[in-house]
């Protein structure tokens, strides 16, 4: 990992490693003074050139602790694409009132990465509240009937709320890449490109 | 179906058939003049002998128009077995201010049915904003990824609200029977018995 | 963990934690010398406030040694929110006269809690004998063609029996919880509340 | 059909044909004068030539009338090999005491073709209850989560009674097969063959 | 269906059914003079007060003649909502020099739709040619291990292009629902708001 | 798992065990001096009661090693319960001349265990070449697209070879003892019980 | 159809469409005079320019009449692109004897495209017997556990069968375009191109 | 594993033994001195006598470094057997214009063996592009909604390009045995056999 990850950073200055385990992340410490280990998200950043960051924020929400590692891995992805983060990670369906409250908070942002397991259900209740894109992440958290993150995908695919996408189970950088080329164009348009 | 029909009308003075079709309709109305078509319900109910009503009403919720026929077949089994029904048919996950104004009329009833297809998110929504008890019932409602149902299954098992039990898909004849279960023992402890 | 316990215990004096590993256990009894490890159901609870004690009973059933974990899991949550517990756990289909020997101690519960893996055919059974609630929990146990718990979750799911309501796979404490809830609302209504 | 069936009537003066549209009966009828067309069982029979009959009889044992064109086509292909059956169809798991009030009569057969839809439970409580073979029909009766028969079909491989063997959803005929090769060996071995 | 229309005409000027009968669409119709019936896109809409056009453009890709219901009801959705539509149908994974030929044109846009059945793979392809957000909709075209548009929907959910975000098979309507919000959101940046 | 045992040796003076891990085999052969380990089969026997042996075989038949645990469980069983076995542990669809070459000696036992994994196609050309009962066993042995046995298992529901009946996957136990009620009931009937 | 039918026949003088409906044959068979109607693979075709017959043959083999709508569908194909075509449509699992009697006719083929449904076991028998390329296409015939063909697709992608390859269900046309591919390269390498 | 492999190198001076741990390969080395252990392949190969080699060459071809152990178990199998192989190992459809640079030098081989996992629409690209057999072998790399390569070999199933055969998950030897029955054919024919 660490040969391939020299080339890179070599050659872009910049570096994102996802699903990293503790010992690679120790590895990469040792060959990258400079690099950043993201615990929580299981990520490793190397950022020689820093890239220019954008205007808008991206929104970041989910639910609690268990959907933790996969939102950090969206917000990390974003924070080395040059986006600003907004973290909401308290907010869940069965607690209406909480996502009420920062409703205005995310619709100020420019896109939405919503991160959530079990039925999967958080994305529907945002996009019934904010009108920017929001893009879904089912996570594998759960057991029983929730098959490794089946039931959340499916829940996600048959939102009722109109404008959702999906991206892969867990796939945290997937969500950050999309929410990350939106917000790019934005950026571009509103310094007149 | 009609002379079975008037085996249980003779004995039991009430009869209630589910899943009618239009011709079954016509036979029964026929056959018993007294009987009442429940049209959206695909129902039919003969009450020669009118069962004891109880004092509690229970809550049927649903999110609009395509739900509507099995939430309809959970209120109609309600009533013949004796409930008072309280119906919220418009009330979704994708609107949540119309969930939050009607909280106090639900709270208000000794249990509820949840009727809810596509994602299957409005129980765990339900189930976090009253104490009663949450009977769910997912419905075939959806295309696609919704795979007859199974979407809204998979959402209501891994409910994230505490307390939320589940029937088979458009069983609202099952999910209504449970809550007249726990309506009549509230009713009959109110009662002194 | 610990902290977040401790954190519980201070503001409500109670405390359930669920699915606890040994590790997490000792860690649990060494930080609350009250604690109580109820090994069998892999749970913890702490119990500095007594919670009231309700009149009536909830039964919990199971066929069996490996269906325990759950049904054990299912009873010590009941009891931690005050219910009393009558627990029958050598109860199956495949031996008839044991549960038909038991049927009026079910009956005089106000809510039955059936956990079953394998077919899951025992919630059918006893929603036959008596007139109660009954949540039914699938479990885990199997191999082959039980595909981790699937096929007993959707024999109950589509249970011969009416009335049945079922939870996740190995969701003793849903099943518990919802049992709860009934029972609360009985209790409060024979004291006249 | 007609041609290819006049063929095995020719060749072997017997024939069954299982699975018959009522059009194809018709026709079966008007080229067959002395064919029987079972019409509960979905089965045309031409017996031009009577087969033996065997001394000890197979049983056949459903839950009601859903299940019973199943159970019927495993009884004509019985009868049509030269096995006696003994029919028990009100017999189910939701209501016990009927089928422990047959359970001698079907102890004195052979062997047991138990066909049932839904949880598919039967065959487990009728192997916990009898000591002949067990050979268990799923049949796709059912709706939502019985996935077409998938639901009855897994609750019958896991099925906790001992010796409970299965075929394919609605194969009756299987069943039937199945049962009259263990019942052709008994009735050769009783008669010194 | 009429009667709601009308409502929503009366109140928003503007109308769009989709998934419309033939029968549903002459009723409209007559309904609604004005009303445009776009029959491969099996959409219906009304368009009293024209809605302002944004000047960015939408692609929309799929390969084919089978996938083209689906395309046009994105295409139409997007029309409907202001966006400039540029139709790509006739470019797929097989045949590669065609999909070249257009990659500047698509380039271009502002957002990428992509239809297709069978295997899934035009988003990949597309996602690895342009810089610019894919949102993918699998169609149940198809037969066999299509399984009504799973192996589409899968390999949507995996593809090997980075942005690639997914929704309900056949759902022509939710996708382009989301293309049009980021299109909005663009046209207002570019506009100083 | 000692004491248990205990108790069925000291009252019925023969135990099976099954699925056997290593360390459990050696705290029997402790537990039990007489105790036999049958190590391919993962079980252990006692015997203090030699169980009387019956007059005919059944035939245990598979198509090599990676069958041969679940093939040996139900050798292990059937002898047990008082069944002499005749074992075929060399014979496949993909090499159909040694299968041939045993037909007559298969043909002259009593009851046929089948054991296959990958396609599991070997019930149906063993039914196709012997009249004796066929109860089929499939085993989870294979990768990727035999989905932990599911392949087999469909297989072998499905077999085009008539009165193939089936068990879960890898459970040698079921088929042995469902092989040994058959056998049981002939040697009954031939000893003119 | 015709109208793209007319564009191919004047452009290649060739034309094959498959999957065919009856009313579709007829306006095809009056478009055009010369069209071949093969009812049993519902297929017509229009041979203008006949193609080039090559030297070798391709083996296409089924167990009977449920399969040959699919077998006769790649046997059409493979004849159209200049293929002569060995027919084997009597010969299964369940019928050894059949199958052995003909293999050195299939081994003188150059390819064997073998089509079976239900447990799909013939292609791993075949390939025990020749060395020539098999290619097996799964078949939706069944019922039940058959689940559309996906039982045959599961056993044939799990073939103990070394070297045998699998198309879609039901798809004869992409087996006879595989076999065809194989036989066009031994052709021309033999004409010593 | 040692022993049967000192038989068929005795026997026939050529071995091949796939999936290969790490300590068995360590044990093959120490019993054959001239065992070559092809560690990417996690494959073993000893080649006491060198098979003739053949002509032309099969290509193998995949997208990257998770599909190599695959593509590798099927290069050396093909060398094992006498294929000349020529490997492209870079070649994806998200980076077209790397399989366009190769497309000559894959048209001429004989056959190709391509190895893809993720959304597995590498084949149908190819297929598009050559002439030759395409063999496909879908991976079980990925993670979330590939379900273990279900969503790579479904993809495969439903290909788009005509004449696409696949084989089981991770089967590079399946795939090479089937690529090498083609190549052998090729080569006799080419020499005047």
């Amino acid at each position: 990992m660490v040969s391939i990850a020299r080339m890179i950073v070599d050659h872009h200055g910049v570096l994102l490693v996802t699903r990293v385990s503790e010992a690679q992340a120790a590895a990469m410490r040792e060959a990258f003074p400079e690099a950043q280990v993201h615990e929580r998200a299981h990520t490793v950043t190397v950022e020689r050139v820093a890239l220019p960051k954008m205007d808008g924020a991206v929104a970041v929400v989910c639910a609690g602790t268990s959907d933790l590692p996969v939102a950090e891995e969206a917000a990390v992805t974003l924070e080395i694409f040059g986006n600003r983060v907004a973290r909401f990670f308290d907010v869940g369906v069965a607690g209406i009132h909480r996502l009420l409250a920062v409703r205005d908070q995310i619709e100020a942002c420019n896109a939405v990465v919503v991160v959530a397991g079990m039925e999967g259900a958080l994305p529907s209740a945002i996009a019934g509240l904010v009108s920017k894109p929001v893009v879904a992440v089912p996570t594998s958290v759960g057991y029983g009937a929730s098959f490794g993150g089946l039931a959340a995908l499916l829940g996600m695919l048959n939102s009722c709320g109109s404008g959702v996408t999906v991206v892969n189970i867990d796939n945290g950088f997937g969500a950050a890449y999309a929410a990350a080329t939106i917000n790019r164009q934005l950026h571009a348009a509103r310094n007149g490109k």
